[in-house]
């Protein structure tokens, strides 16, 4: 069984205009992600766009992660959906593939209630067998878990774990206290949200589900393996040096960044799904010089 | 060309567990809102349930409701999507069709940006040539549209209306000013939100989108007539009458509470898509006690 700990890399999902999943470029890279030992990839994600791309376009992205991959690196994928019937197909389809895990978001368009919630996951847990991880996305789920309910989930069998948003610096420690005390113990409780995870991970977060991670594995692994020594300093450190990125992120949003950033460093050329646009002009200019800015260990 | 003035009744759309529009009971629904003569059907709005159905089962949905209005009333059809794309084989499903006009929400999981909204909505408009509504719910959608990107989009050939949540009383007359301010001329300002809508047609708004209106339509269609006549205490006096219900949709929310309506009146015993639940126990016995309170001019 996946431990869900350290970094887990989320990368983009090059796809044409159509949603059509652009093979080699996923496998450029998958391979990336696995040459650089993450501790996991984190395969169609928010950042994967999992949610504009059909289930046969999720099942063959898995398949070509999978295979590049080639079992260096544990694969855990995004297999949210509006409808319950479908979250569970794509649950049935990540196990049949061999994912390690799923990341089940509270995908809605109704606002959903705490118990409409709990069934969901529960019936999508149970029946598939995948293991899950529960994602906490409200800036795109729009629903918000409260500590009482990710205990509850953490006692349902095969929730192993959760990727909460970390909080800012001066309640990160709070927040992580409060998860760790209503969850099962040895379920895994990690952060997302790039720039606030380096002082979660200090914190306590046992993973850092990463954006920036999935296309600067190295730099983000290093920041990693620092908090997990507890080198506050060093952590602090490097996290500073990607301040340039950071600073794209907070004005023209991580996902559009990324995808900038793939095509800067040569990845791959692709755009997000319509109607997200691609940044252009100075917002694309921006993150060529944040690139440029950063130091040399920090821009792979 | 539609007006898109009046009252555009919102039902629910009957499906099984898998997602199967039940022919029949869908029948009954629009046979009820045409036999009362609503200025036209809101089909697959929010209250249907749009973005849980698949294209194949809009696309059923749309020409079994079209077949049984058989012409006396106009149907307006949700054609809302996350992909630009898929948005717009939507729209072209619905004017094939035969549908009066598109509900086009601007549905999101990455949160857009203004410009992202204007190219979705031209796109689709423009390449589809079927008049569209802008259908703005952030409650669902956590898109705002500024009164300044309506009216930019309100000059958009083919874009018609909006469709926006109306405010609270002491707020409506300047929110419907300012939309007014805003757009085109002949561009139609409606409204959503039962709770508020009456006093938002007594301040301008052209028509009103109902959620109740698809289940009691002579109820609602009578509040509208009464505000369209400036009849201010009669529209008062009409809503209050209803108050019963308002309280069960502030309790219950309108979605799960209009399911158990249309079971309670005996029109359909369909559940809505999981995850959401339908209401059971207590809250169910709400609905009932609810119905039972209405006097019985209203309850229909």
């Amino acid at each position: 069984m996946i431990a869900l700990s350290g970094l887990s890399a989320f990368p983009i999902t090059p796809a044409d205009r159509h949603g059509t999943v652009d093979e080699a470029a996923l496998r450029r890279l998958v391979a990336r992600l696995a040459a650089a030992r993450v501790d996991s990839i984190g395969l169609l994600g928010s950042t994967g766009t999992y949610a504009y791309l059909t289930r046969e376009q999720r099942r063959r992205a898995l398949e070509i992660a999978l295979d590049e991959a080639a079992g260096a690196v544990p694969i855990v994928v995004g297999i949210g959906a509006l409808r319950t019937d479908d979250a569970l197909r794509l649950a049935e389809d990540a196990k049949a593939a061999g994912a390690a895990a799923g990341l089940l978001a509270p995908v809605s368009y109704t606002p959903l209630l705490d118990e409409e919630v709990f069934v969901h996951f529960e019936t999508v847990a149970t029946e598939s067998g995948l293991p899950l991880c529960i994602y906490d996305n409200p800036g795109t789920t729009h629903f918000t878990f409260s500590p009482a309910l990710i205990g509850r989930l953490s006692r349902v069998d095969g929730i192993l774990g959760v990727k909460t948003g970390a909080k800012p610096k001066n309640e990160v420690a709070a927040q992580f206290r409060a998860l760790g005390e209503a969850v099962q113990p040895g379920f895994s409780v990690g952060c997302s949200i790039d720039i606030a995870a380096p002082d979660a991970l200090l914190a306590g977060a046992k993973a850092w589900y990463s954006v920036v991670g999935g296309t600067l594995p190295k730099a983000t692994l290093a920041i990693t393996r620092a908090a997990q020594a507890g080198d506050t300093a060093e952590t602090a450190r490097l996290h500073a040096g990607l301040e340039p990125l950071w600073e794209c992120f907070r004005r023209h949003t991580s996902l559009r960044v990324v995808y900038a950033l793939a095509d800067l460093l040569g990845l791959c050329r692709a755009e997000p799904p319509r109607p997200i646009l691609p940044l252009t002009g100075s917002a694309r200019d921006d993150v060529a010089a944040a690139l440029k800015a950063l130091p040399a260990d920090l821009a792979q």
